[in-house]
């Protein structure tokens, strides 16, 4: 069984510091958000977390090793170099979208992301080492079979785009609904889920049902370990075990289908 | 009548290169994308284009504004601060589509996006500075309606960012097939889109139609001039107008329809 | 004769904002100071400018090239993107020292350094396009001799760094009492200096001072240009020329003391 | 008694590179320079260390607190996302300076700074838990009285810089010399030592030292914990005494001279 420690990244009150005193150019806005994700990345990342991007003023990060002292420490660093100012929200479940909904709530409950008095807040709390396991986090690595033949070197970029989007945005709301998973895009035709314990058949169905409504093919490496970054690393070698016997699902391990 | 100039940024060989000698972290991978992003739209955006992270391997840019040279200049200094180089394919028409068309058939002729030979293509021609005028570039940026009171302070942040994503690809859905219009998601509830000369009318159509297939309430700011930034904060200046009227779409200045 | 022009950048109020409301983390402070001057290189130099990080709170810029509307647009994208804010002085002149001179009383005029009311200061004025002439910069590019085989391989590397200091701090002296040009150590072996039109034999004396002083030999290929990276690039081809033929002193093309 | 455990920090072959195939932008190379620098502050940092630029191609790293598996992720990070590689050279000793001896041997008996095939070393070793004592760093935190009013708003920039880079040269080789500490500038009128366990006289006398070769006026703030970061916050607390109570040199706690 899964158990994922989910946190929200949210700017404090952007959306009016966006436009004050007057608009402030697009190009900045874009470099200021871009940065400030990439120091997250960074962060998180160099701890064995994942964290995505999604609308850039609401950032999404796997954060499973990460104690609290690791929240503050992020939020006072950010505040010591940004314009802007984050808060952060934690929760954990066994269901990515439980935990999601945990993490969201406690900054919901201290207040509205645009009040201009709810600053730095930090709800929630992580988990502990003895409540940590080696099965905590589980990522599927998706990624589109020959983008660059179907797609980059024959359209134009933004129908090479279309489909890559229109997939995703399928398997989005597929995973969702049917398993509590998260999915982001994260560039090029890669596709990155948070998912509970699903089985080899659950994610047949997700690829079959991508390919049936957005046309578009893809393939699936499997991982599950006590941080994102090992399941997404062993995510990653399945996915290449996919490339080199041309098979659709891998897993890292033994999985809960063959258990069954 | 516009006449835009659009580059695409395509990584070379990036996809091997994610691979070899094994995976990497893929925490390094989005650092790398989103700071490469970053550096463009302080290059771009310095010089009053935009830029749209898109793929993050494949970014298009409007570059009405730079020259060949500032080109060559893009090239040649993120080669020296990158593990990755990149090419340019630059186009110019009046539809975006066929801008974007051309400026990427110009990569597709020199060879594929993952020929390992296929390096720093630089192809295409910018605009001369005599055939340069003030309308070239038309930009809406679109907006959600009360996106802090109905999703992201009530919705767990997954399905908040469902219904914006899906407004989104909606969107980009039907400017495409519509209008040749281009459109980008940049963050929060915003999605800037490059534009023909469109009509009030033509926008209005285009939010009637998210509203009533993705259900989500859009307004939209458009701008016009000799660069995106000059159109863009222009409208945003317009999307201001909106904010303060409660009106729908409004332009920066007497716009196409009333001159039908 | 060289005409520089020198803009002088100043973070406002920077020592007080360090220490509100208590001492910020130390590597904080270090990662927004380089990452501000990175800014600044980008931009000053990918419009032909050199900036060096000189104290950090404040740098100075070679900007002939840049006029007073990228000036404004480098003021406000910074004040877009960090929390702190620079103000900007700008001056010209035959002699570095006078240029950098007139740019720093055009701040110190405005208020100090420390004046929590002074904010994006912009004085000055920049060159005219018909004021500019190719000759306007000369920079003299420094380098230590097998500074790899005498110090980097040999000593721990706090004594080769004191050697390396050392014949940075005599060099900068003599240069700007001699001959009113303006060293910064750009890292490495390397020092960069900013000179008026100076004569072979005006670089042969300071290499002698500095080899019989501090003890270390230096070479130096210098260029002259209508902007700093011109006359910069000019000193370092002229630096492989040296390299090549054994030399110290290696000018770009004909100059003054041939001329005298 | 301190501790330290230092990590040199080398750019793989760095100087043929900046020269191939031709000489790089200046500009660029500062940007790649100060942006590395940046991210080691980061990652460091944010584990309660400390880095100092000194040549940007060679930077000194106060790492108590960083293992073995710290400073491989950080090797690997950086290969991933720059086209530079690092070595790194870990020592630890009572004496600053002697741990830096013994890390820099470490990468010298690999190989050359310039030698082409020497790439990513990791030499020596970091301590373990149970050799880590809360007393294991000394920092002393120096700052200038007054820069503001008797330097930055009175001088042109230049000359200013030159009364704090004298000053700091003349205090880096005295207390390299007297006390085999080694001290860094670390912008504006600020110089933080990493020192052995000195007392208040030691400290005294070498403010004295400076302000009669130099002619700087230094006070000083001395701080001592498990990591570089404890012991620098303590030193900036017992700065902000100095500031407040006048004086010259204050302890974070009852120091050494008290016990003799
Ligand atoms: N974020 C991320 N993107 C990747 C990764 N690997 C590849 N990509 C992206 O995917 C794009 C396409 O590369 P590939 O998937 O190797 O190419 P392909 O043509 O689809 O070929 P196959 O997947 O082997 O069928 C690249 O340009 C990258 O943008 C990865 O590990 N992480
Ligand atoms: N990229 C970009 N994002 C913006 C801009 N302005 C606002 N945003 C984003 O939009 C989010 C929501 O802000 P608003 O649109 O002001 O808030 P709202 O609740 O939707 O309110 P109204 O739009 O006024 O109805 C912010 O968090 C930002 O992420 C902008 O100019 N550029
Ligand atoms: N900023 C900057 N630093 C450079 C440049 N070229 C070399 N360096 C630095 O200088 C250091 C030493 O390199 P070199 O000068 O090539 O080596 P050397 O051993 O002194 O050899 P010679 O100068 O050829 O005698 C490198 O590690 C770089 O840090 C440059 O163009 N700009
Ligand atoms: N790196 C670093 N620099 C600092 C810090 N505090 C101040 N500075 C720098 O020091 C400069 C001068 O600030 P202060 O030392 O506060 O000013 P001062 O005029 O010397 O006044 P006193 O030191 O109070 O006498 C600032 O512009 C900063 O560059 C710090 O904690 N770290
Ligand atoms: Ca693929
Ligand atoms: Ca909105
Ligand atoms: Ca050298
Ligand atoms: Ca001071």
């Amino acid at each position: 069984m899964t158990n994922t420690q989910l946190s929200l990244v949210q700017i404090d009150n952007y959306g009016p510091w966006t436009v004050t005193p007057e608009p402030r150019r697009e190009m900045d806005l874009q470099t200021l958000q871009s940065r400030l994700f990439a120091d997250l990345a960074q962060f998180v990342g160099s701890r064995n977390g994942y964290v995505f991007f999604t609308r850039f003023d609401n950032m999404v990060a796997v954060t499973n090793g990460l104690d609290d002292a690791d929240h503050e420490l992020l939020q006072d660093s950010i505040g010591n170099r940004y314009p802007v100012t984050i808060s952060l929200g934690v929760g954990v479940d066994p269901s990515p979208i439980e935990a999601l909904e945990s993490g969201t709530a406690g900054l919901q409950t201290a207040g509205s992301a645009q009040d201009g008095d709810r600053r730095e807040v930090l709800s929630g709390s992580t988990l502990s080492d003895a409540e940590r396991a080696g099965e905590d986090v589980q990522i599927a690595h998706f990624d589109v079979n020959d983008a660059t033949g179907k797609y980059t070197d024959r359209l134009n970029e933004f129908d090479s785009f279309i489909q890559i989007e229109q997939g995703y945005a399928t398997l989005m709301r597929y995973l969702r609904e049917e398993d509590d998973a998260l999915s982001f895009f994260v560039g090029g035709d890669n596709i990155i889920s948070v998912c509970p314990a699903m089985t080899e058949g659950d994610y047949r169905d997700a690829i079959r049902h991508v390919s049936e409504e957005a046309g578009v093919e893809l393939k699936v490496g499997v991982g599950t370990g006590a941080t994102a970054h090992d399941a997404g690393f062993a995510a990653k070698h399945a996915l290449e075990v996919c490339r080199e016997d041309g098979t659709d699902v891998e897993f890292d391990r033994p999985h809960a289908e063959l258990a069954d």
